[in-house]
């Protein structure tokens, strides 16, 4: 275990990708959202992906010094052209015209193309929550999981997240996969070469199995919820792949088709009056008796600002393949390992 | 069991509402959508509401007379006031108005404020799919359900629906409670005495119960996938009761508090090519294998089609304690038994 403090961690995380020829701007976005994951507690989209970025731009899917653009504005919609630069710059310019169009007219939906990661969708979700806005945000791509009562590869773990904002209490951020599990969870236990928990995923065949390494035998994930998390993943699908136009299932063509909105709360009520509400839900639920085996009752985005106020105390804990393979890329390009807090 | 074929129970309803003070426009309107849920397999949202509703008009809570009215317009979004008449025209004007908005500016949103129940909220998100537009559509109400990791009643059953316009293949129509079981479900298993398979509910103190009369024992209802449901079903309390004023959770003064939404996929990209990757999609589920233990793979919208068609032939059987219970409205307005197809 290498433990690393977040200002650090970003600090190195720029160098990188500087180093590798990414405007410093755009290097800077990146590393902040990274290193965000981590903080957050969600390390499958932390600094893990520097070396998978890398090796992305090695391979020229990645074009780092590339800036997304706004390609059409019509009404309360909006399209980007990610032009296969860095997802997360794309991403947020797709967040932000849909704030922008939600501000204007109450509603606003935009969406990104030839956009390559763009990490947490939580991330942008959150812009529209720190504008007052309700946001919603998705993204498809990928097909490691099974339509319900199938058993062949043909959806991604199509993330969904919307972010509500509340008045004194925090807001309200779901953030999550539609497979049962997050790809990203699978591959830490496949790591540690620990057996999954059983309803994860299946074999080849259809069975229940907890074989961590189901994929590179012919398995794959399921949906959250059987046929409700199915359905769900066939609306990311749809908005995330056929309304971009980039294709939909395994015809998919780009790493993340991304829909974004934002609904701009004052368009309805006034935003003190619907905050109050939304301080009344989080208090009731969290004030509320916790059912046998718990102790507590959480809301959407607990878990997470528990993790961002621990590690942002304490730093983040790097597992060594994660460090190994991060200062491997490192030492490539001329870039000093960062400063760890403990051996 | 008494079986009726849809036309003949669609007069009948009509006849039955008419004859308690409803205008003829409106209780052709509800008998056609409580019919249709029949039809669809969805007897839950079927004509078990005749009873239902006359009571609540004898209550004073429907004013069958009353008509939905919009009132207030800005940019993409709209307010309906369902003047506590019957829901299901508050929440085909809602959609309408969301449609018509989003005709104009690529999405649009609209809430119904004092509204009554609306039925399958599917019924709405198929008008945007009739206009080739993606709907979206949810409604809160009632608290039987327990938030994630709690065993107090603080959320309602709260369903949302998704509709996606395809070109030749069927559309995808997902419509699904975010409890593991609608009410309407629980309510069937109960009034056989029939245990509830386990993991929908639990008993008061939150252990698992398949005690199907566990609501009066002060148990609750569970939301589908864990975190993941309860996540959505804040979402679903924070557009239908914040977004609505009509309050959150307990608080909630309304039957349904609903927001709908339609995007038109014109303002993005040419209907032709978002029709053919959704026919795509749909085909590449239906047409893939299916797990051990299933004999196809569906897509949301296909359990109802053809029960749909089947119910459309055959007719819809309705079981004695609904037949009981209607006739004996029916009796109270003067209004003769629906002809039956068999004994």
């Amino acid at each position: 275990m290498h433990r690393v403090s977040a200002p650090v961690l970003r600090k190195f995380t720029v160098a990188v990708f500087e180093a590798a020829g990414t405007p410093r701007d755009i290097a800077t976005t990146v590393a902040k959202m990274l290193v965000k994951a981590n903080l957050c507690g969600v390390d499958s989209h932390g600094v893990v992906r520097i070396a998978e970025y890398i090796g992305e731009m090695d391979k020229g899917v990645y074009k780092p010094r590339e800036r997304p653009k706004i390609v059409r504005q019509k009404g309360a919609t909006g399209i980007v052209d990610g032009r296969w630069g860095f997802g997360q710059p794309a991403g947020i310019m797709t967040m932000e015209l849909a704030i922008e169009k939600a501000r204007t007219h109450g509603v606003g939906a935009a969406v990104a193309i030839r956009t390559n990661h763009i990490g947490r969708v939580a991330d942008y979700t959150e812009l529209a929550v720190e504008k007052k806005m309700i946001g919603f945000g998705l993204t498809n791509g990928g097909v490691a999981v099974a339509p319900w009562q199938g058993k062949t590869g043909l959806l991604g773990t199509n993330p969904i997240s919307y972010g509500v904002p509340a008045g004194k209490e925090d807001p309200i951020i779901m953030d999550y996969a539609t497979s049962v599990s997050s790809y990203g969870k699978v591959q830490i236990y496949a790591s540690k070469g620990r057996e999954l928990p059983l309803g994860w995923v299946q074999d080849k065949n259809g069975h229940p199995t907890n074989d961590s390494d189901f994929l590179s035998k012919g398995g794959t994930m399921l949906t959250f919820g059987g046929y409700k998390g199915y359905g769900l993943s066939l609306v990311v699908e749809s908005l995330g792949g056929a309304l971009t136009g980039e294709g939909v299932s395994d015809e998919f063509v780009g790493q993340n088709g991304t829909f974004m909105q934002a609904i701009d709360v004052e368009h309805f009520i006034p935003f003190a009056k619907f905050a109050k509400d939304v301080d009344k839900l989080v208090r009731k639920m969290r004030q509320s008796a916790p059912a046998a085996g718990y102790t507590e009752v959480l809301v959407p985005g607990d878990p997470e600002r528990r993790a961002f106020a621990e590690r942002s105390k304490n730093g983040i804990e790097l597992n060594d393949a994660i460090w190994e393979s991060t200062m491997k890329v490192a030492k490539r390009f001329g870039v000093e390992e960062p400063r760890t807090l403990s051996a």
